[in-house]
């Protein structure tokens, strides 16, 4: 094993530890008692059931796209793939774990002020950021080893990722979303129940699904988004450098973006800042300003100069930007949530409007800034003189926007521990300052869940074209003719393919949301005393349905998502499937935006009136409000985060099925010739 | 003159005698009396006003776009452009004055029956589409004959021809909504008075709005795709062919085109069908018959062989399949418009969700087609060997899905005329049988605009793409390489401005509603005795309203449209300007279909709602179906059409300017070189 590799490998193993650690310090901490252990078990059994029968039909699906793989590639792309999965999932699994214990530790420390309630549902973050970048870079570290440095057999490890992201946030996004409206429609509009009472039999799937979509999906999403980066780098690096630097400095960046991660986590976790935000900033802003150095260092080190380094900043740089620029959007200290909050007087009409201009509004600033991005690093890396190595600083800019994960998703991944500690302290009946708590730091978690999809959509756009990139080299094509109406198809149906997953996906959380309904509607009838709170709900039985709806209804889009590139691959030849990539990655990026700024920017308007502007809380303009924010939930927590595994899944799923469109490709357009 | 060029000429000639011949007729007819009078008076009136502004600011643009013209690129194209404008504004004030007559005559008519009613009404919108057609051939006839075959001059016309498009179509959805939005707001739900009361201030202003968006915008819309498609077959013509058929050939077929159109709009016009739906049909059938049997006979006889036909055939039948399919998604015979009905049921956000869901899903078939159309006709031509070629098949497919332009626009416009029918019969207070007749042709006039607005966005489409083909061929590129990052951020740039666009207009029609709303409430409250119907509204004031917000709201996305490109090129270089027509056509017409598609459906929602269905009108399903109608307006009527021109115009300012991009363009990246 060469040094670099021990070195990445080490950084990976530092991190588990320090994951390992924090979880100890969470399992530690007194989980409370009698009702509260109840409830949380609830979350936890439940939690634990979703991820069991998930990975009973991922099973089966690894092995049959394994056998796929291993017949029609190569038998090491096929064990890359199986290894690619494996460590997503227990990354998904280690992360949730902890999560649904570090929850009820939140609320039962809030009982005693908040420093320490913060402690652990950052801690509880960390576990899951830290799992990621530890498990994604000893995964590929190991993969490289074992394969002798062969990247070609290395990209399984990424279709691995991209595989398990799929089901994790597709399918919990869907999970999610029909726990939620469910629980609302019946609970609070029919029955006119408080949210998070647990008369409602909905209440446990819906916490189940705050760690399902933003724990699990979020950190999945993310692994193949850092995974993904790092092999498009990789891929290239080997292309155009003679020696190993191209291998080398992507690689050591990401075992110094770890250990800048771990540090900014201890930052933030010991911060003694008041405001929650601050503390989790100051990890954020040291963990970057590591890197930066860092980078610079090892650029001059590595390549004897300071152009790699601008690539990394630029990618850093941006990926923060766009964070920043997603909160002017759906926070409520700035101009369109407020106009959002004020259209509400005139009715939910106008309400859904202004969110709906909103949101396409907002993808101005992050298309400018990712095609800046896009400029300088292919600039600086001498693109205008050698286009593959203009992409390769492509490539590096998002292994540095992606070196930091470990932190993002830390940050990330506390939102809904705070929510559920929430949740459960509302559940318990907990006192009204506990819940004060609790709801100050679930209140902190909303804008950093904003920050991080717009993180997360950044970051998939510079990863995807990093990948497309590799793509094109594996298919040993030199360009990709955009005036060839070949391509324009291709082009047409790519962009295409975003809208109709949005269509399947929002249509999926209407039905199972039906399902929810009529279930909780049934056991309001049918169990005696339940809303007296002397009959017990079956959770047991709303788990079940989010958790069925949710692998059934992901079947269609994720064939989509693998199919229809390989077929226009096969069909309409290589360019083709590049439009396709191309025209899906521009569409997808974009209804990723526009659907999660939409959403985020209704969430808050409405909080924005129950905080008591326009009438507050009942009024007409919000009622308006809530409509608006029933629109947006699907928007922002099932369609518009699957738009990044779409556009990085059918990119790695053409990269790794290159060989087999290199050989058969075009089959329809022979015929012509 | 050619011969060829005699016979296309003369061929728009007729089309415009016969449009004074029907317009003639048409004056004849009884304009009623008294009451009928004074309304469609003041309707024909605040037409008229509206176009007088319009033209007014119109002067000024054309004058100094044509001075820029004629300083950057030529004079001879500054004089093209000027004349496409004044064509185009020629067929919009022939078309809107007419319209503005047939209204009333076809209320008048409809005291004696259906037949005779449905001949006014149609006769109306047949003077629009064949003014349509005419103007344009004839003016590109003479235009290509006075400079004597010079294609790169004719390219100004189909810019003037955009430029009054961007005007009538932008600035007439938002006239249009405004009106509309501000007469229901205030009449129908704060005061509760019926739709199309003489009481409510802003309901003239309703009623032009249906011609200055339907009517004007509708025609320009297709005036500027029809002579794009030409003008892009002949500059692909020109390049690919030595001697002259590949001009010959579209100007023929285009000529035999318009004679179809004629023949087909006698054939409706005479039609004894009972169901008004079925006559127009038949007229739309046979002239697409007259077309597809003259393509075979004319590509024998000027190429030797059936290439060109099949190119032709593919255009016209994907046009009508379009068209079709825009029906299934929004006509209330089909499931989509059921399910949203069945959604409203569970409220407003339902309602929303599942009509957006259904947009989205409505991109499918429409690409699908779009690209079988691009690649038959492409590889019908020899694409395969001989891109050009190949492309110029493409531009011919455009020329044949718009060679019966006449009719389709003669259809289109019909629809507004029955609407103003109704409104007018409502406001002097004709017999309940009289309205029951022009419902029922305006019922018809609701489904033929949704298949119209298909058509629009379908041949729009085919109409970029031939003039993408043009535009690289005068910037003497023969690869736009999608693998270049300065395409793939072209790419990018060009997909975001279509949603910034759509959120620009959704915006400007909400501005110009509020000014509405105010002022209708103001007439209200100051005007004594208007809702006893003793106190004269003051209609001219909410005309004036609509009319400013109209021109000054196109401001803005009027000069992105133009300046973005051009900046672009500047800047970028030809390929990155490639890359964003590339971009913003891919995303322009996914975004049309989806917004257009999701406002007809929810419009339908509603009025299958008010037919009974759910619990009829003023159920709950009812109140929640009028949301989705309202979210609807903006998108069917305002962005969703304004993409067509979006895409048309910028790809037009490309082709024209390319003078100046091939000379100057690429600055900042010669900064890199």
């Amino acid at each position: 094993m060469d040094a670099y590799l021990i070195y990445t490998v080490l950084a990976g193993l530092l991190a588990l530890i320090f994951a390992f650690v924090l979880s100890s310090s969470i399992t530690k901490e007194s989980p409370g008692d009698g009702r509260m252990a109840e409830i949380a078990g609830y979350i936890h059994d439940g939690s634990m059931a979703f991820l069991k029968t998930e990975y009973k039909y991922l099973t089966i699906f690894v092995v049959i796209v394994a056998a796929v793989l291993g017949f029609l590639v190569s038998w090491q792309t096929a064990i890359c793939f199986i290894f690619g999965a494996v460590f997503s999932i227990f990354a998904g699994y280690f992360g949730m774990n902890v999560a649904t214990k570090a929850n009820v530790r939140t609320a039962e420390a809030a009982k005693h002020g908040q420093s320490k309630a913060l402690k652990i549902a950052f801690s509880g973050g960390a576990v899951m950021g830290l799992s990621v970048v530890g498990l994604g870079i000893v995964g590929l570290g190991v993969a490289y080893y074992v394969f002798g440095g062969n990247i070609d057999f290395i990209t399984g490890f990424g279709l691995g990722a991209s595989s398990i992201a799929l089901f994790a946030r597709v399918g919990g996004g869907i999970y999610t979303k029909a726990a939620d409206v469910g629980a609302d429609l019946v609970g609070k509009v029919e029955a006119g129940i408080p949210e998070d009472d647990p008369r409602n039999p909905a209440v446990i799937a819906d916490n189940v699904g705050d760690n399902v979509g933003d724990v699990a999906g979020m950190g999945a999403d993310l692994f193949e988004s850092y995974v993904g980066s790092i092999i498009s780098a990789l891929t290239l690096g080997a292309a155009v450098f003679a020696n190993k630097e191209g291998i080398v400095y992507p690689l050591l960046l990401s075992a110094i973006g770890i250990i800048a991660s771990i540090i900014g986590v201890m930052f933030a976790r010991n911060s003694k800042a008041e405001n929650p935000q601050k503390a989790l900033n100051s990890g954020t802003y040291i963990g970057g300003v590591i890197v930066i150095i860092a980078a610079a260092v090892l650029s001059n080190m590595v390549f004897g100069n300071l152009k790699a380094f601008f690539a990394i900043a630029a990618g850093l740089v941006v990926g923060m930007a766009i964070g920043k620029i997603t909160e002017m959007y759906t926070s409520d200290e700035y101009a369109s949530v407020k106009k959002i909050a004020n259209q509400s007087e005139t009715g939910p009409a106008t309400t859904v409007i202004s969110g709906l201009a909103v949101g396409m509004y907002s993808t101005l600033w992050p298309i400018v800034l990712i095609c800046v991005g896009v400029l300088i690093s292919f600039f600086v890396m001498g693109g205008a003189q050698d286009t593959m190595m203009g992409l390769y600083g492509i490539a590096l800019s998002a292994v540095g926007m992606l070196s930091t994960t470990g932190l993002t998703v830390a940050v990330d991944a506390y939102g809904p521990i705070a929510d559920n500690a929430g949740g459960i302290a509302e559940m318990a009946g907990l006192p009204k300052e506990v819940r004060e708590v609790t709801d100050k730091l679930d209140s902190v978690g909303n804008t950093t869940a904003a920050i991080g999809k717009g993180f997360a959509i950044g970051s998939a756009a510079l990863t995807a074209l990093g990948l497309f990139a590799s793509y094109a080299h594996a298919v040993e094509i030199t360009t990709i003719d955009l005036l060839n109406p070949i391509t324009l198809v291709g082009v047409f149906i790519g962009g295409m393919l975003p809208f109709l997953f949005g269509a399947l996906t929002m249509e999926s959380v209407g039905k199972a949301a039906n399902e929810m309904i009529e279930e909780v509607r049934r056991q309001f009838k049918e169990i005696p005393g339940i809303m007296e709170g002397k009959g017990q709900p079956d959770y047991k039985k709303c788990v079940d349905i989010s958790t069925a709806a949710a692998i059934r209804e992901m079947v269609i889009p994720g064939i989509l998502a693998i199919v229809v590139p390989i077929a226009i691959g096969l069909l309409l030849g290589k360019e083709a499937l590049g439009g396709l990539i191309g025209g899906s990655v521009t569409t997808g990026v974009l209804l990723a935006i526009f659907m999660s700024n939409a959403g985020g920017a209704w969430d808050n308007a409405k909080k924005y009136i129950e905080g008591g502007t326009h009438g507050g809380k009942g009024s007409y303009a919000h009622k308006a409000a809530v409509v608006g924010d029933t629109v947006g939930d699907p928007f922002k927590d099932t369609s518009g985060p699957s738009m990044n595994i779409l556009i990085k899944l059918m990119t790695i799923v053409s990269l790794v099925f290159a060989p087999v469109i290199l050989q058969y490709g075009g089959i329809l357009l022979n015929m012509f010739k």
